[in-house]
C-alpha cells in the first residue's frame, strides 16, 4: 500500500532535505499530521518567508536581510581584516567566540577536485576584487582543517600574498578541554609544531 | 551574532521536528537558502496541503484522504479480521508484506505508564466498539515486541477474549537472514519457545 498522495508528496519533499532519509521523513510527516494545523503552517510559512526575505550579501556572501549583511553594515567592524570561511555557519561559529572584529568573506564551499569544485565554483574572484583598493591588510583563512579546506587555504595564500596582503591561517591543535591520550597523531603533531613560549 | 530573524524563525521551527537538532536544522536551513525558490515552495506547500487533505479514518484511525481510509473503503478486505498496530507506519509495514488481507485498527501509541499513556489515551474504546456486532472473529495484535507493545497486547487480550473473539499475537523470533550468533538471549529464547515441526 502506498500512502495517500498528499502524504507521498510530503515524504518525497522531506527526503530531499540533507540528512533526511525515508525513516526520518516518515517520522516528521507523522509528527506534522498529529500536531495542530497552526504548528504545521508556521513551519510552512517560515520556509517560504526565508526565501523571500533572505539573500546573499553582495560583498561577503553571508546571509543578508538588508542590502548588505549585518556584519558588512556595522561601521564598528575593522575593514582592514577579512576572514575567509567556507559556509555562513562557519561565520556564525566565529562570531560566537567574540574574538574577531573584522569583516568576512564566504566562499560557499572549498576546493575539491573529486567533486568537481574548483576556484571558479567558489567566491574567489569576488574576494580578490575586495583586495583591490589596498584597504585590507590581512586575510585570515578559516576554512576547515581538512583536505579540502587546507587545499583552499594554500591556493588562496599563493594568490593573495603577491598582492602584498598578509595571509594567516587559524591554528590547528588540541581542542581545549581535550585529552592528549585521545588526540590523533596529526592533530598532536600540529600542536607540537605550533608550540609557543609560556 | 544571531542569524537574521527569518532564518532564526526557520531554525526554531525546524528544531521542533522529531529527530532534528540544532546542527541538522542549520544544514536544512542552509540547503533551503541555496536551492531554487520553487523547490522550497514545493516543500512548504506539501506541508500545508497534507494538513488540509489528510485526516484520520473514523473507523480504524489510519490516515485517510476520503471519508474512510483506503483499506476500510476496499470491499475486497476480510472484515472478520482486525490487525491492531501502534502507528500508521506499522500498518504500512504490514501492507508491504502482502500477507494480510483483513482490516486494521491504529491505536496511536502503546500503553506506557512512565509516559502517562494508558488505554484512555489510545483508541482502545473505539476498537472494542468495532467488535460489538459480532462480525469480527480474530484480532491480530501487531504492537511492537518491546515492553510497551507487549503490555498493550496483554491488556487487549484480557479485554477482548471475554467477548468471544480470538486474539492472536505476531511471532517473535530470529529475523530472516539473521545470524544465530548475534541474536540476543531474549529473542533466541522466544525463537526456541515458538519452535515448529518441519
Amino acid at each position: 500500500m502506498r500512502y495517500p498522495t498528499p502524504i507521498q508528496r510530503l515524504l518525497e519533499e522531506l527526503e530531499r532535505l540533507p540528512g533526511i532519509g525515508p525513516k526520518s521523513a516518515q517520522r516528521i510527516a507523522y509528527w506534522l499530521l498529529t500536531v495542530d494545523t497552526a504548528d504545521a503552517d508556521r513551519l510552512a510559512s517560515a520556509i517560504s518567508e526565508v526565501k523571500r526575505a533572505i539573500h546573499f550579501c553582495p560583498r561577503c556572501f553571508n546571509f543578508a536581510e538588508g542590502e548588505v549583511c549585518a556584519v558588512c553594515a556595522d561601521p564598528e567592524r575593522d575593514a582592514a581584516q577579512i576572514c575567509v570561511v567556507e559556509e555562513p555557519r562557519d561565520l556564525a561559529a566565529i562570531e560566537r567566540t567574540h574574538e574577531y572584529h573584522g569583516l568576512y568573506h564566504v566562499l560557499h564551499g572549498a576546493i575539491s577536485p573529486i567533486d568537481g569544485i574548483g576556484p571558479d565554483q567558489l567566491r574567489v574572484r569576488e574576494l580578490i576584487e575586495r583586495l583591490g583598493d589596498g584597504s585590507v591588510t590581512e586575510v585570515v583563512v578559516a576554512t576547515n582543517p581538512n583536505v579540502e579546506g587546507e587545499t583552499t587555504a594554500l591556493y588562496l595564500a599563493r594568490l593573495i600574498k603577491p598582492l602584498g596582503v598578509r595571509v594567516t591561517r587559524i591554528a590547528s591543535g588540541l581542542p581545549v578541554g581535550g585529552d592528549l591520550e585521545f588526540a590523533d597523531e596529526v592533530t598532536l603533531g600540529r600542536a607540537l609544531e605550533a608550540r609557543r613560549e609560556i
